[in-house]
């Protein structure tokens, strides 16, 4: 697995020494600091045109799905907590870009996909917002493999198509090999979680990533389709038996990027 | 480069043979026309629940990019074809999911990437509603290279980022290679039209498509860099030597899945 820029990342900064103990979200990339402004372009935030550390500074937490049900989460959760904040006080952040939508609620931030800008611009943020501590989830739908629809898989590791653990980034042209492994303890701590909850079947079990929906994952539907009924299940049957209980599309990213920049990452998944 | 299931595909049907001399757009999935219903999840339509070529048999013209210029872009044409039905009418078609929006107005429908499921689903969509010679075009925003910001690039052929004319598809667990072409005398068309408009300065070249917005565009902002600000001058500057004149994250898939479909595509991008 080749490296990315080494430690010496002037990003890590000084007063990463004022909070011993805590794991700040850390970028690799030596040139952002040095920069006059930095505009996270697809979230509609700046360095210079808002206050990131006052805004989002206390971030803890960070789930991501999609829009409808972010939004839906982000008003649970602002009850659950219950919040002096006036509901309707809860508006997207990114209204003023036609890419994203942000919602956030105490000290939790809902964001929505395509994953990979997102996560880029998302780590930034809090980078620049100086959070520490972050755990980051990805709440969503998934496709299962052997197991009864409704069950919960909670990500041990993501691999691809292949089944192999593995991200293969494009870095100009360049073909860079990341790891996918994601957090360990969090696994169990939401597992044990689930535990307590009545009929909330849940597994731990690795989750592929396909680059597509339809022929990537092997669906009969969908506007091209060159393999037959039995070539997919024996690649079903094949993915299973390497431990897969679950496919979707954004995983293997997701815990590349996670894994690379200190954050805790986790896919807890419907199938 | 491999080829998808041959052109006995059931899905041509015999009823294109009533309309002599029209292009339907074609799937290529045998599976297709004998499943007794098919969903297209992501769009919120079906075959059994709506009624999909009195819906959108008259389609002609697909626009595809960001929701908030599509909507704009809808209610423009709106005004410009002199429609009698009032604007308030035109909704968002997908309202029921969380994915996607889609406007139409008169012959023409406006969509919301992300691009590949969406392509399935719209190409499908257009199979069930039997249209004929219909032209799709991706209009949006991409990154210039050695032309002045403002410029609009009309692409000739679509390039991934070793710069070549191709599109590597996962089907399971096998790596497919597809053309990615694109309508030639569309770019011509398209050129004469914009030539007719003042300042409205044009080029046709070639569209280089990453995975990434941030490592894979030579970004030097963004959660992860590890090359240099040469390194990245150095690949641009090879890209522009090959004739790219633009970089996006659509194109390849968009231009493969237009050839293999039977659809004139073309993306007419401002840089």
């Amino acid at each position: 697995m080749a490296s990315v820029i080494p430690a010496s990342n002037s990003s890590m900064r000084s007063d990463r020494n004022t909070y011993v103990g805590k794991r700040f979200v850390h970028v690799k990339n030596a040139y952002l600091d040095s920069m006059d402004e930095d505009i996270l372009y697809h979230l509609d935030l700046g360095t210079k045109t808002h206050n990131l550390p006052a805004m989002f500074g206390d971030v803890k937490f960070v789930c991501v799905g999609s829009p409808n049900r972010m939004k839906a989460f982000a008003l649970f959760m602002h009850k659950e907590l219950g919040l002096e904040e006036a509901e309707e006080d809860i508006k997207d952040i990114c209204a003023g870009t036609d890419r994203y939508c942000m919602y956030k609620t105490g000290p939790h931030v809902m964001v929505i996909p395509s994953i990979s800008i997102m996560l880029h611009e998302l780590i930034t943020l809090l980078h620049h917002a100086r959070c520490c501590d972050v755990t980051i989830i990805r709440i969503g739908t998934s496709g299962g493999i052997g197991i009864a629809p409704g069950t919960v898989v909670i990500t041990d590791i993501a691999v691809d198509s292949f089944f192999k653990p593995r991200f293969e980034q494009v870095i100009l042209d360049n073909i860079v090999t990341r790891s996918t492994e994601l957090d360990k303890e969090l696994s169990e701590e939401l597992f044990n979680c689930s535990k307590e909850i009545p009929n909330f079947p849940t597994f731990i079990g690795h989750t592929m990533c396909t680059y597509d929906f339809y022929e990537g994952q092997g669906r009969l539907d969908g506007a091209l389709c060159s393999f037959s009924r039995e070539k997919k299940l024996d690649y079903l049957k094949r993915a299973y038996k390497a431990g897969v209980r679950n496919i979707e599309m954004e995983s293997t990213v997701f815990a590349a990027m996670c894994g690379l920049c200190g954050l805790k990452g986790k896919l807890f998944m419907n199938a």
